[in-house]
């Protein structure tokens, strides 16, 4: 696929997505949500990548829906992807979902407004680091429809219940420090050194830790936020221990360190990964 | 109903329910429980109310149960109201379901003491605010029973577990300040400043907020708190997204957004709330 | 069980395990598995032991795995302990199920290195306190293994998804302080006072509250974190005020505290537990 509405770069086993519309502050369109997915599928496929960041340019990282269609807007229902059961899927929640299943790190650098799936679509997302310039608003409210974006899932287990509700409910833009102070993001950084930090947390992955092991953290962690009992956790993680134990990773993990130098992971999370949740099977739309 | 232990009073588009027994400091009783629920009745369904404050008249907020039957108090049980299993059903339980299942936001006022069945009536509302002279105790240890209205769901997901438990294990009473150290209130005010504190909050949804729009917002984060999966989001946003979105609550909300000035919203909570979970069955006393 | 890899004391009430292999800074071991297994076994059936305090021997609370096998440590899974399905169970999720289903608090006092098994182990402790030379790491990944010991249930649940994912990518061993910034941790201490805090706070438990009222706090709080609405809490919440309503403790519990003096509780945790969930059932490996 070839990208018009984002940017798409691996460097340093780094990839970069990067919401290019920044003549309509990178609001959020049907093709800008195709391309996001199509390069999660991208990044998960290539072994080369070990960290995503995902950013905008220019001023804003994403001012919402675009709105050039004024007060019809929302009158088809949230894109164009449709159902058995006649319910458009909303677009903001296919691409939380594309981003709730990838298999690297994805690190939000928010450099500027976050409005609408604007900050809803960065909730998936591992961290969220924001310009000192950045301003958020779940403004959904304030447009009379709803937060979406399975926003509903992730905000309150992001930020608690309390603080996501009274953003919800005001629908008003805040500045970045009311994120920070909120547990929305991590951090706070000046302009320049926005994505340079976003950076050296990827590249702390990309250099320490196996990929594979990487992959299956990820898998663990987000999907044991919503199991009812630790026994899932456990048959998950007996099962990692095991094949993961007798890895070639592994093997190199625990002798790197007992030699003090650095590893040298060898498995690929493109045909290694171990299944540990045999039992699993994704929810479908219905 | 005509109320003997709350007051109940509505302006502004806000109601306000307050706890009325302070030569008792507002002690907790059947008929008290009845007048709460009945009152969030009337406030889900008058359409004039977007916000509802609960606070407490005097110098307390809610002192707990009412120990005036001395060591036989919870002798029978939670509350008269009887189960075909032969156990009666807790009344702060019974509380805070109702409060959990409003159509508005909820505001507690916490003006003075709020202690066993008087802080934990508190964890479903949405947003608590505390006078400075406030004290907050989860005593049910120290009486000998149990910690109850389901705040064994709702305090954990509020303050965390780790915080949960401190306070529940040790049943001691604690200053405003802990309870907003430990995120239970999320802010702290002078006596005077309080009920105008929450005015403001109140007051900022009612004014710019499409009333439906927040009843369901209120509805997708306390229900997905407890869903497995963000698909279960993604099926109701894509609903809501869809009812919402030819609203005329979203024609208004996005033009009068677009033209720089205030939205009139005219959809009804009381009769226009769409349906996002048409599979979900609230669950039975069993 | 005579034990050789912890020490185990009782006094004042509360019961202390120490993990006691200080000359390989605790690492952990099939042995010491199953001897704090058998420890928490002996805490529960005695009823003069109303909570426990978990801390390490010399320098570290406990670094680990033992890497003694070196690169092939973990190459037969992690544990001793074989499934039908043919997947031996995680040695620390063992250890985790057992301290999550503990009927007494648990502190963990954590002394200094609290690395891997070592740090994971503590998750499902309600309570950690910290010295102020303690490090900690989740250097699964590192190791080209898997985080562990239920930890992807528990960790997003003590300090949030974003900070959970952000420790574990990365695996680098973080100070005291990142520790307690970041919510793993309640409060840092000098190494002499450690201990003592650990045991003010058990004391306050052990002469405030009934035992069993403390034993169903603990199973309410933390079975409710994993349930999906509110209302399982109410049915054994309705069954706890019942219960525990018409008990010894509760006439006690309150008398006492209207007679303001001390209460003398005198119902027993091995054998007055109320079953206040009735229908749950323990989930099995398989």
């Amino acid at each position: 696929m070839k990208y018009s509405e984002i940017l798409f770069d691996v460097a340093d086993h780094i990839a970069t997505i990067t919401l290019n519309r920044p003549d309509r502050m990178n609001a959020f369109t049907g093709t800008m949500m195709r391309e996001v997915i199509d390069a999660f599928d991208q990044t998960d496929a290539d072994d080369d990548v070990r960290a995503v960041i995902v950013t905008g340019a220019g001023r804003a990282f994403c001012a919402g829906a675009d709105l050039g269609a004024g007060g019809s807007t929302f009158a088809k229902g949230g894109s164009d992807v449709q159902t058995d059961i006649g319910v458009p899927r909303d677009g903001g929640g296919l691409t939380s979902l594309r981003i709730y299943n990838s298999k690297k790190p994805v690190i939000g650098a928010i450099n500027g407004a976050s409005v609408g799936v604007g900050v809803t679509m960065t909730l998936p997302m591992d961290i969220r680091l924001a310009s000192e310039h950045a301003k958020f608003g779940f403004v959904f409210g304030r447009r009379g429809i709803v937060p979406e974006a399975c926003s509903s899932w992730f905000l309150p287990r992001v930020v608690g219940i309390s603080q996501a509700v009274e953003w919800c409910y005001s629908g008003r833009v805040f500045p970045a420090q009311e994120a920070l102070d909120g547990g929305l993001v991590r951090s706070l950084h000046a302009a320049d050194d926005l994505i340079p930090a976003a950076r050296v947390i990827a590249a702390d992955i990309a250099e320490n830790s196996a990929p594979v092991s990487v992959a299956l953290t990820r898998q663990l962690m987000w999907r044991m936020l919503g199991a009812d009992h630790p026994m899932e956790a456990h048959k998950a993680d007996s099962r990692g221990i095991l094949e993961r134990g007798r890895s070639a990773d592994a093997k190199e993990g625990v002798e790197s360190f007992l030699e003090k130098r650095a590893a040298n992971y060898t498995n690929r999370v493109s045909d290694e990964l171990p299944d540990l949740f045999p039992e699993w099977v994704d929810p479908e739309f219905s």
